[in-house]
């Protein structure tokens, strides 16, 4: 990651106070009156409402749409056993995650933990607090116990998300690919590299959907996992499969899937050349895939392919499970988290990326047209219609499954209850960001030599709003960017338009200025000096359609369908504060 | 509780949504780049500060606002040992004070406890997300081990605010009383009825302030601690006194200090008749106190007297402690609340009842004006100079006893950021619902046959904004009344503009009306017709000067200076959504 993301992650975690979260009140709270319903000596109602009946701390307390992440901070992202304190801020993103996908709210918890027995007798402990528990970046074997555990020993839903969620998504995308290749899940010989917590979940939710066992090869980092081997967890043990060692480059020969959970770059493009016809590939390593999209492309036209990644087709991230899983399964007051419950997710997502695409959701895929196909076997994660397709299978699932102690009668009216839980706001805003980003406009900023208007025109840029345009002498920007870690592509304009070179330029502006005021007394002379000051500069830039749009520290002169998104990013409000 | 306010309460806590809480994001979060800042990849550089730097946990994460009030639910207010799910809507409600008095993030943790080593051990495993522990409604005397031990052993601020709340505020009290009274704090005779958490640690309190135990006397359920008693527990048997049984009566006579921390009316009007002179009696008893204000006051009019009631003068309560002590000790990331910041606190409040009291503080009382003296010997909880009064002075002890770790060097930048934390906006509406208070006005409540709009009259008289006038069928109206568990007054009047005995107003507004539009072309007839209707009707009760302000469901027509607190309490929405 390059200076300036490192600058900007750190500055989006700080300021302009500490973290990501608040916890605000939801209740009127301004007057003795409301305090005193609030608080003492009102409060004391619904306190005795739910001694007397403990599920009304379901109707008098935030408890039903409240989940904890929890994590003792031992297998964080691609950061390893960083500890409880360190993990604080993926769990708050886990939480931030949470609402705006699926307005629930969370409190994150970071577990200081001796063993698997204190960590879950912690959990335990504080459960009376939450609606569901989300387990969260456990390192493994401890995690598939803790999970198991804590499912048994529970009564609300828990879930550890980095074992189910590439599961169940991973799962979605493979329905849909085989469909795709017209191949029979039950027939098709599967090769999973790595045999982490996640694998060992895809592995068992494929096995639940049809896969057959002895179809099924995993590998660990010693190799193939079979029964000759004596140096494996129960866990792993469960997949073994012949008896002797196989390299991968032998299993990929003829086969039809291969799921990488492992790191990036093992597989070559020979492997996937060898591979049977129309070959799925889902190279799920972060950040780097086991092989790239692109080559895997390259070999193997006919591939449909997956990654972790934002920048291919086909991405596999969990935030399109989690948040409408717990969802549906608080809903309904669900007491687990069960087998149907994933597999109804995993089919309401397949089901979904088959559906026709609306327009808001192509065009914030940078307005590619997106349809059922091998560039589109599973939906979008900024695709509004994820938390009415999914949170109602779950729904349905744990209903029907006998773990919902508050059934749902009318789906319809939940699925527009849904709808609108994230409010016409949020949609109507990421709409005018992707109108903005359907024709991205060359964005005059005439003030380039300040920090703030730098940063600005950066985060235009890589939000694909703005092609900026700097005026301002090219030394000092320059500098100005080196200091502040902004980076900018080459072909990003700088004109100075006090220099020598620009003189013609000088002339062009301050003349077709001065044909526009001379009425107003302005000479010729005085118009073409004026042309020295970058203001009048960028005006006439887009004046002349050289821009689309001007931006200063003073004035603020540009389209209004650029606007909106201007705001959005904060740019807005950054030259505003100047 | 009446039935009108057991209803209120449940309302308040189930509706809109259940609970009084929420958590939101307070960073950027609608585009890609945001979530990608927020979450994966770009949260891996603040993860990987903190790993390097613990400290920066303050930098990057929500821990260093964030507070947990946790509870077992052993103890809770007057209700006792409730269980922790019971005890939910209280410590929610406690998070919610924390916000909106010091702008404190709190997470509400309830634990299911087995004993006090499986609570503690809950707590420290869970304390790396956050900056400071709040202790809450934990029974004696497990709650003294439990604090004492978490104190050792976290190196983040804890205490238990049952124990030090009622002694600090109560000190402040007891500090400015016996300033009033002249006598000096290690002469008085103290007599303290109670010996539960909040008694002992009162006594602790007062005798670190000077007091001399062997002029302070407790008494527990079975009357004086004593050492000729053997069943008394280590935390009681250090505050015996004597070696006999004494009576409260007998203890009474020529005391100078009472503080009462048992239950309502042990204490009669002759022993409080037989106390020394100027008496000192604070009644902390909830909600009755031991003796009622006016009861101490009738037989001792020279009586300095406090209780924890809002409806009395000095109320003890505990709001005007925690939040400025947390606020305190979470901004120099004190390691500890010890006995000097209390005292701290202490005097702080003290001092700040000796200031001479700001207008909007008078007004928002009932216009009472305040000033030192037996009647306002403590601040109120909606002084607005509370958070930067006490929380500096905290601080500062803080720093001071060497248990801060990021000591403050400007005060003054300090006080003013205090300040502005809260927000203009509060105050502001703060102010105009005392402005509303300050001379309730008449309102007309024209369509008083809807339960909304009575509700709104109920809440409008409550607040002391209204007084209400309804216009209706008297029958429906009581009736509708006694169906909503509503309640008003009786001196409220209910008028039917329908009816016979209205005939004679219905011609004098009907004439008054007529003389104002009849050039408008209405006829003297229509408009006498017209005053059977209850909006006209109103109208002209507004007009003739009967009352001050007229509310319909269609129509609102009232002086500006109401609506602002009719908004306030709400029931500007609520009309407007009939």
């Amino acid at each position: 990651m390059g200076k300036s993301k490192t600058k900007d992650a750190l500055q989006y975690h700080a300021e302009p106070r500490p973290g990501k979260i608040s916890v605000v009140p939801t209740k009127k709270h301004r007057s003795q009156r409301d305090l005193s319903l609030a608080y003492s000596p009102g409060v004391a109602i619904p306190c005795k409402a739910i001694e007397a009946n403990p599920a009304d701390a379901y109707k008098y307390t935030s408890k039903g749409n409240l989940v904890a992440v929890i994590s003792d901070g031992t297998a964080v992202l691609g950061l390893g056993n960083i500890g409880p304190l360190a993990s604080k801020p993926v769990m708050e993103g886990k939480g931030v995650l949470f609402k705006i996908f699926a307005d629930i709210d969370v409190f994150d918890i970071e577990i200081d933990s001796k063993n698997i027995d204190h960590f879950i007798e912690t959990v335990k402990a504080i459960s009376p607090t939450f609606g569901g528990i989300n387990l969260e970046d456990i390192k493994a074997p401890e995690s598939f116990e803790i999970e198991r555990r804590l499912i048994e020993e529970l009564d609300i839903p828990v879930m550890h998300d980095d074992q189910h969620g590439t599961a169940i998504i991973s799962a979605a995308a493979l329905i849909n690919a085989l469909e795709l290749a017209e191949k029979e899940i039950d027939k098709v010989r599967i090769v999973i590299n790595g045999a982490g917590a996640a694998a060992i979940s895809c592995a068992k939710l494929y096995i639940s959907l049809g896969a057959n066992p002895k179809n099924l090869f995993m590998l660990d980092s010693k190799g193939l996992i079979h029964s000759g081997r004596d140096n494996l967890s129960k866990y792993k043990a469960e997949f073994s499969n012949g008896n002797e060692d196989i390299s991968l480059d032998d299993l990929m020969k003829g086969a039809d899937v291969f799921v990488g959970l492992s790191t990036g770059g093992v597989v070559s493009k020979e492997m996937v050349k060898s591979m049977a016809e129309i070959p799925i590939v889902f190279a799920l390593a972060n950040p780097d895939p086991e092989i790239s999209y692109k080559d895997a492309k390259s070999v193997r036209p006919d591939v449909i392919a997956a990654t972790g990644r934002t920048d291919n087709p086909n991405q596999v991230n969990n935030v399109l499970g989690f948040p409408f899983i717990f969802r549906g399964a608080l809903d309904v007051r669900s007491r687990r988290i069960n087998e149907e419950m994933k597999i109804a997710a995993v089919k309401a997502l397949a089901e979904l990326a088959k559906e026709s695409v609306p327009e808001e959701v192509s065009m914030a895929y940078n307005n590619v047209k997106l349809g059922f196909g091998p560039e589109y076997i599973i939906p979008k994660p900024f695709d509004p219609r994820l938390i009415s397709s999914v949170a109602p299978a779950v729904a349905k699932a744990a209903m029907d499954s006998g773990v919902a102690t508050m059934p749902i009668s009318d789906f319809e009216a939940y699925e527009l209850d849904l709808k609108q839980r994230l409010g016409l706001d949020n949609q109507l805003i990421r709409q005018l960001t992707t109108r903005a980003k359907q024709q991205p406009r060359k964005v005059v900023f005439a003030e380039a030599d300040n920090p703030k208007i730098l940063r600005a025109a950066q985060i235009s840029y890589e939000e694909g709003v703005a092609i900026p345009i700097l005026l301002g002498k090219k030394n000092r920007i320059l500098s100005l960017m080196e200091e502040n870690g902004i980076e900018l592509p080459d072909d990003v304009e700088i004109i100075d338009p006090k220099s020598d070179e620009e003189e013609t330029r000088r002339l062009k502006y301050g003349d077709l200025m001065w044909s526009k005021r001379k009425r107003r007394g302005l000479t010729k002379y005085e118009a073409r000096r004026l042309m020295r000051d970058r203001n009048h500069f960028g005006l006439m830039m887009v004046e002349q359609g050289v821009a689309d749009a001007h931006i200063s520290g003073i004035t603020r002169n540009y389209p209004n369908t650029i606007r909106p998104a201007l705001q959005i990013i904060g740019m807005d409000e950054g030259v505003r504060k100047i």
